[in-house]
């Protein structure tokens, strides 16, 4: 059966196998969860926009390729014509109610399993749980790394204690997880040193950590630290470790010191050093240093990547071409990287699959690929890779 | 009444609201004066190459982007056929002279208002007032922040009294501008600390460098210093500051250092820095980093892009579609950055609607946008946003 | 005459004077011998991912844009229907032998000329003479720096004789051969000061060198050292001096140290500082960073640059139109970068005609370009400039 809402949205000259391909439901592997509440246009704005700031005056957030797709493409889904004005649009959305708004656009989202970054999520978040319920899906809760060390940093270990009590929390939260994931980027960016840091000096910058143990995360030291214990309980359980790479999710502008670091060729020397550890490494977002995460992922064997530019629904469409030219098929990931609003799941998945019939539609076109292995790529892209990296 | 010229550019199958808004007549944001007099061939081509050089042996600056274009689209304005060879261009702009030939182009670019920076241009350069006189357009200058630095510095302040000299000389020329302009990427890079510095250490800097003050403005303490002054004095007037990043202008590349340090993102610290101040940062160029720079448009208010490949009349068609995908369509404005050649003028238009209208017309076709929303953006973006900014 | 395997590949609704340039013979301006004995499966899928690691399990590098193209564009040059099964055309290649599909793979590649780099080949690689004779081709030698450094080192001169041992042996080879080419921004990435380094530096750094001279160079003193020498050698013979730059070829990335460095605008500084020694400059690779090359290649009137990305076989196709808009067209070259499989060699070839193809007809189809002017550009970029860079 096809997704609700999709069909539509993936060309009908497309041939048969490629286009079910295409609208098979896809393995979300990254994404955040969506408000559960009411939401005040004001609100809805900010976090169309993602960015956390009102639109300037004389402006509205709408007028952004967020505002075009949700009006292009969630109208219809919540029963509404293409092109609705966002009036009508917040209107309808606030008539149906968050629950039903939300259950509509993440059922047609066609997803067969959200993995859920719970970090930094604001009250009336959805739980992963209420992800995989809402949007008839299986749901996994992704470990944030940051998040963890926060805890422990609050509960106020001395510094000698503090990698021990970090290490176990880690383990004992690993097991209820489906991958870890590092936001070190937009921390302090990828320029580091990738070297596993000596011990006395964990111990130092832990000392300095636990005098201001409510602020995040920020030494640059325990940053790395946290990546490599985070390395070695990933491969004890079997886990990947995914980390933000490009720009980012976008609620990370706000402490980000790390605008000038953030293409993923400066992971290379982190990829290189995790490498005997055997845990697949998954560079998160990559766009827009995307066609140099792909020389990572086909030099590495470990390495792997998905493509979404920051900010909520917007298209990486250009970007997945001029990836299916480079990347290793079987390294190239589906997130949606959906946050706050459902739209941003649904718009994820259908940017993905329209992005992707494009690329494909093409190279049929112009006699380079066959349909059997079109079909085959898309499979792979849109959820084979993911069960295989996460061992659904 | 569409612009001699431009009608031809623009695909006739477009719908009819959307073909009328992007002939509509732009506000060209930042350009610079065309040369008044007669140019030899050797001239001609060192402007159109942008490089400052003679062609290589057995070559010709016309085996360019820029020559391809200038055949094809400006030969027909001066009554030549299209793809006109070089001599015969070169012939026909001779016979009809510079004045009819500036008269032509800026006209046939269908341009409303031309903001002017007026640095370092050579004799003969057209001013801002017969830029508009021959382009039949308003015309506003723009206040070049290094050029006023220079002046001031060769008028000998001692040093403790230079930081005044500068914020007066400042003050006293902002009321006559239309927007201030720093060229601070193409003499160290973006990659400072943006923080302001302290006065002891302008006064330091102050006096170092007014021991040689006949040379370009070179060092960073006080490129940076004029920077936060311009921003002070910009608030004070109400007017944006404009700023060079991705490859800059063509005249820059001869004491540029910063070529590794062009990437907009680099500036994510010099925006939030100006952020309190409330003064619209405009970042200029952008290519090819343009991705990034749509990401700090989106995240912080106050900040603007356009996009302009470095060099006379190269073209951002490819990149325009990537940037629509990407960037809130109230943040971009087109600036044509002609220089030297009333062509790139011309081109710098031409190419911004012929490539607007190749992005359009493809969302419009895949049923991405409706006619509506593509009239409204082509005139957002091609004079809205320009009138609303620079309150026009 | 159109080379067999390729008349296919271009469009046949291209104008006859377009579709014949794009078929004329090219020059292979950098390419690297190809494996001379029979290839297990193992072996091949290791040359082909170019990454030197296995597949990971449940993969195989055949899942990747190089294993597609080998498929439906190289299986047809064995006598094989387009889109074979990896099995089936394994078995054909076995059955054929390794001379027999050497010859038919370089041979329907259309070369004219390979201008072959012979640095780290493994035993059984075929010399630039076999490759042109199999390839019914010219074919000369490229010099590779880091190589002779590497000799000179293993003989020990003393350290204070070490800058004559390397000029000289630089200079006996030089007139062998048809450029120089260095590596460096695979060992140390281009973010160097570019400055010739003195005398007695070079000699301190020497003696460590000579210490361990077994290793690979990868000193940044000597190693610029080696491009100062390269450049004064080249300008005695006249040769051009080729430099890496982007991800480089895919055997560098075990010692690469230089992943944050290798965007070719940060060989701004180099190129001007060898800009007096009059020796062509050009940039390998360049991609993804090739809109920044193709500033450099504009502003610089010694600077030249191909595009490929990295990897045997890897696509540039979304390239080319972006460089198009840009570089002036005396300034681009065609290298396929081929290595190992001489499938790498034919799909360089092959990728280069059709995006140009593509990036050409949509130029015509636009009106933008006449077909003279079509044509005459391929047989630039084709094989006309790297006749008169390389003295051919």
């Amino acid at each position: 059966m096809e997704p609700a809402g999709m069909a539509g949205a993936v060309p009908s000259t497309l041939p048969g196998p490629v286009r079910r391909a295409l609208l098979a439901p896809l393995v979300d592997h990254h994404c955040h969860g969506v408000r559960g509440g009411a939401l005040s246009r004001a609100a809805y704005e900010r976090l169309i926009a993602g960015a956390g700031t009102p639109p300037a005056p004389g402006t509205t957030h709408f007028d952004t390729p967020a505002g075009t797709a949700v009006r292009r493409w969630c109208a219809p889904v919540l029963g509404l014509e293409p092109h609705a004005p966002p009036a009508v649009y917040l209107a309808r959305r606030a008539e149906l109610g968050a629950e039903e708004v939300n259950r509509r656009l993440l059922r047609a989202a066609g997803v067969v399993a959200f993995l859920v970054d719970p970090a930094e999520a604001p009250d009336e978040t959805l739980s992963a749980a209420e992800m995989g319920r809402l949007g008839g899906a299986a749901a996994d809760e992704i470990l944030s790394l940051e998040t963890v060390e926060e805890e422990v940093a609050r509960e106020d270990p001395a510094a000698a204690g503090y990698a021990r009590a970090l290490e176990e929390r880690l383990a004992a939260l690993a097991g209820g997880a489906v991958a870890l994931k590092s936001a070190v980027p937009g921390r302090r960016g990828l320029a580091f040193d990738p070297a596993r840091p000596a011990r006395a000096a964990v111990v130092a910058a832990a000392g300095r950590r636990l005098a201001a143990p409510k602020e995040p995360l920020d030494d640059p030291v325990l940053l790395r630290h946290l990546l490599w214990t985070a390395a070695a309980v990933a491969r004890e359980h079997g886990l990947p470790l995914q980390i933000h790479t490009g720009y980012g999710a976008p609620g990370d502008q706000g402490r980000d010191r790390g605008y000038g670091g953030r293409d993923p060729a400066l992971a290379a020397g982190l990829a290189e050093a995790l490498h005997p550890a055997g845990v697949p490494l998954i560079l998160l977002n990559c766009h827009p240093y995307h066609r140099g995460a792909a020389h990572l992922a086909a030099v590495f064997p470990h390495v792997y990547l998905d493509l979404a530019p920051p900010g909520p629904a917007a298209s990486p469409a250009s970007a997945v071409g001029e990836l299916l030219d480079l990347v290793p098929y079987h390294k190239m990931l589906f997130g949606s990287h959906g946050r706050g609003l459902a739209e941003s799941c649904h718009l994820g998945a259908l940017h993905f699959r329209r992005a992707l019939a494009r690329a494909l539609a093409a190279r049929l076109e112009r006699g380079e690929w066959d349909a059997a292995g079109a079909a085959r790529v898309a499979h792979m892209i849109g959820s084979d890779n993911a069960r295989r990296v996460y061992r659904l």
